[in-house]
């Protein structure tokens, strides 16, 4: 059994607190165990100078830790003045990602905003930032829907994201917490929609490697994790009155 | 009656949700009405290189906000890759006034950090966190105490802080709110003891002045505030079985 | 008697040198003790773009110190690419306080720009800075009239600063120079009209605390001095043929 | 057949320019087609500061390109004053990479600096990197051998990568130039061992999503141009007397 | 004998690899002996803000050096987050002197960007880079012509740079590599036109001082020098069918 | 004549105002014409990194303009967050002549800080502040051989500085004030020794070419000027009772 009793295949409780902050258009507190962001998306009725005319919408994320997030206190990106890479390389990925189920022509020269804030860490932030973000963002487009600004929901389907990796006591778990992470030899980010397709696999082995097989292992681990989450968004949109569609063939 | 029917001379409702974040030895979530401040104190067994050696401890302090925890979506400082002067007074100030109770020599050669992070902001941000962030440290210290690290609390008095101000349709008016704020034309920020004894006092006329008079009718409601909110620091610091020593003719 | 053979109630020798640099429409080398400040005041014909189109100025300001105006040579602000938190306060202060004897709306869409650069410091130099700019942008704005770009002096009252502070040895004394001032333990400072009032408070108790006694015995004090330097100011500004008319009622 | 004539699964011409700069314990420039990488490798007799005292040696790279590697001018990072984060992102992901094949306990407290600055840029540059950083560091670890201050080629393995992506006309292909990675729907980078072991797997659909059977398709066709290029390493490395032997089962 | 067996008058070899990166409009690589620089002229249609509406061109340079172009390898100026001020020094030279020659009138509003980026150095960096970024530019030019975007080359005169010095062993030298240049106890630059006027003298004495007569027998050399590369620049222009002509009386 | 009335080969009014500032160990705001700069020489008893150990001294300059030194206003370095390359290059220039005439091994391991602060500019600033960092120099070595920390003066010669250029109007010209300097087609900055050394020669064309015999011309006029500031700064300084003795040879 895994250091907190769950099996290899087993995702940590998730919960989703819903309307966290009251300013933002869609606002949630993911928890995945003990990890925390707070993931906030905000409506601005204009798109960055590259993409004004196009007639398209944008998705832009930022990522950032309290101090006291972790462990030990790490030291603000504001008091360093500058950004990490690692924040950077999530951003990123966030944004990506979001994208990826968004249809822009429908969202219009908008940008949607996503603020996700770890307020507590224990590994996996990168990943619950996403599952928690996809549900802040439909939020805030069902409210653009609700004010006639866009015609319907401009998504084409869920998304959520797990990690899963290779410990070598445990051999391939998945939702790693922080300990685990620490532990791994391979760490893979696996980001998939409710149909199943992938949007993004990110396997490292920092100080080992892995095989074909170990890979297929790990995949079919996460699919099986980013399902069961995606069965909690449906539910908690639902709750909402808020339905996604899936588009055939995805985007 | 005022915008959210108070009296000029009453309080927003206050609370302090404590162990909020996990890791950091002291953790306050305060809200002071739909304000809402994430208040960590860690301890560092270290401090800052100009005070080497002096056998003396140190308390410092930042403050920030998540980007939308203002009705328009603020730029995170890290992305702009400095920080603005109006954190930096803010910074400067909650770690002066912190510091004016704390007995330094008693701490021994140990830095107190308190991070103050407003995930929703109503007006009163500043003092709020002062508030809060006094529990959070008395928290942080009596660890150090159960620990025996510290021989006895080393705090000699209580700490909070609130805002008063004028505005011209109802005169002076205690803790204002964010729309109370903006339309203030003096603006006064008060932090004192427990035994009523000054800390700081910050008054500001804007876009008007202030005279000698209303200046005394500020204080009045100031301490009339701050006394309500010791009362309420003091009944969850018992709570958790911590009780401050007021040293007798303060610090 | 004190340091330097003044009473407590005593300002150190006060001078404005008028016409310091060529260059600025006003231009003042203050001198208070052995304090130095060069205070010039810039017109531009513009406001700062959060501001456009609002018919009214903006009064914004600039505070540095020379390296060496220390005892200690301090390192530049631009080796260091910030500018500190310190500065920023003060900068901020400054700008505030002119503001609120300046009718904006009279000025029109200029901006009127305060450089104070301390070449020698020996304690207040913000208040100094104050004082001084306060008649280098008078001389400015009184160009604007002679010019007929302004119908008069758009300006409500005269203004002055100085500080206050309590010394274990000598309790409350008017005008610390900086020996006094890093013994001090709590240190104020007052900014009010050639009318009394007031237009900032900001005591600080750093090690210490104060009682509403003896708050009240500082703001006497400060009184005082406010208006023996506003004396000096009228009788300066009189001997470039400027009167400064109060508005009933201040702005 | 694509736009430069090759077959789906064919790579472009790949050649290692040995001792390119005089000065590096290493240097090749590495050209794939028209895309152009100096790949310097420099010793360091210490390691980060977070690494002292454990014996281990450490690997870390800069990637950054000329102004005009590119069809248009891009503005250099240093006139910026900051590195992107697609530069942070390609720089960890260089050095986590060239790490996985390295025994840092054999290199002992030595930092291998690598350099990987591109000339000339038509897609795939990271990759190019990593396949030319490989070679620059082996060249430069044989020459602690030679120097005695190494025992044996601290190298457990070969590496290389290149990249495949799914474009709508061809499907999946292998080893993108500039305008089929404009274009492709899909775009992965693979890291491979010279035994056939996954280091690094970055898919990503930016606007589009992918299934695990064309994941699979993906990673067979990089499987087969790495070991293409590996073999190229091998005849490069060999005719300079450079031999590296495999681990049995790797790091 | 000089250090690398030449005459005191005597020149390194210097060579022009022409086209050497295919996107910039022109691109050279000049060997002076063992100094390498990547030297790319890179069109734009617009010039900067300070220069719009005046019909006039402008022609601007930066200047970078690759980590390991250096004996030991230097710290990239986008990871200081900064340009350091021997670059800064070098970027102004280079813009400044190959200004002299064009005819910015006639160029029409174009910025001319130049990008030198040494990749190997070995004393003389900066006058290699311009008489190499004078050829690159040149060729960008006659591009301009033959698009028929401007009437006849823009360029008044060729322009050659070279360093002499005086070291104590040996005296007055031509073209200083990095040993003599390091043992230098006068260092001088020196940029003249093909018809022999002077664009820039700098000459520097840091732990000396140098007289009149000194100065004149540097001159001498360095015009020596000069001329031979203004025969080499003629040739190479010549090979690619371009043809400069000297105005009468220069710019 | 000239703008301001003065022949071709006539310097401005130059004075030295000693001891201008309180606590420098040397201070002087040298006028010439209507540039005046603030020079102070402080003391540092350690040397940077880079030079410990080696028994010898150091002399570094700084060098800034006040916002309104200027006709426009110009912004604060430190508000931009970054040095500009001009600046960066006075400061080198003044750090490096000051070097050449200060025995730095007899000076042992301190470093002399210049700080030049241009409060009025009318062209010339570079010059003048060599000419008054001098002074300031001597003076605050001087206190160095008064308290026995230096044996004697560690200064080989006097070090002035003037510009000279070319306006077609008027041909070459010595000491150009702000006018004139904007309108010269030939720039050059002379620094001599009191000997008649050179130091320093930096002449430049921005728009245009220099012969031979006008460079003759141009270091003729030069070289009279110099002579005339080192006899002034010789008076000033006996003044003091200093007296600087020249070593045969110079440095």
């Amino acid at each position: 059994m895994r250091v907190d009793g769950r099996e290899n295949n087993q995702l940590r409780e998730i919960s989703f607190d819903l309307n966290f902050i009251k300013h933002p258009e869609g606002s949630v507190l993911i928890s995945v165990g003990d990890t925390k962001v707070i993931c906030n998306a905000s409506v601005e009725d204009r798109v960055p100078p590259f993409m004004r005319g196009e007639g398209k919408g944008w998705i832009t994320a930022e990522y950032s830790m309290l101090p006291r997030a972790t462990e030990q206190r790490t030291i603000r990106e504001s008091s360093k003045g500058k950004v990490t890479g690692r924040t950077m390389e999530i951003q990123r990925l966030i944004g990506r990602s979001l994208r990826s189920v968004v249809n822009l022509e429908e969202l219009g020269e908008r940008t949607i905003w996503i603020d996700c804030d770890v307020i507590q860490a224990d590994g996996g932030t990168r990943t619950a930032s996403i599952s928690g973000a996809y549900v802040a963002m439909v939020i805030a487009l069902s409210k653009l829907v609700n004010q006639k600004k866009v015609k319907s929901l401009p998504i084409t389907d869920f998304l959520a994201a797990t990690s899963v990796g290779i410990i070598d006591t445990h051999g391939e778990i998945l939702d790693l917490n922080y300990i685990e992470d620490s532990k791994a030899a391979v760490d893979m980010n696996i980001i998939m929609t409710g149909s199943g397709q992938l949007v993004e696999v990110q396997g490292t082995g920092e100080e080992a490697t892995f095989s074909r097989s170990q890979l297929n292992e790990l995949l079919d681990l996460g699919e099986h994790g980013i399902k069961e989450i995606v069965s909690i968004q449906k539910e908690v949109l639902n709750g909402l009155g808020i339905e996604v569609k899936i588009s055939e063939g995805g985007k």
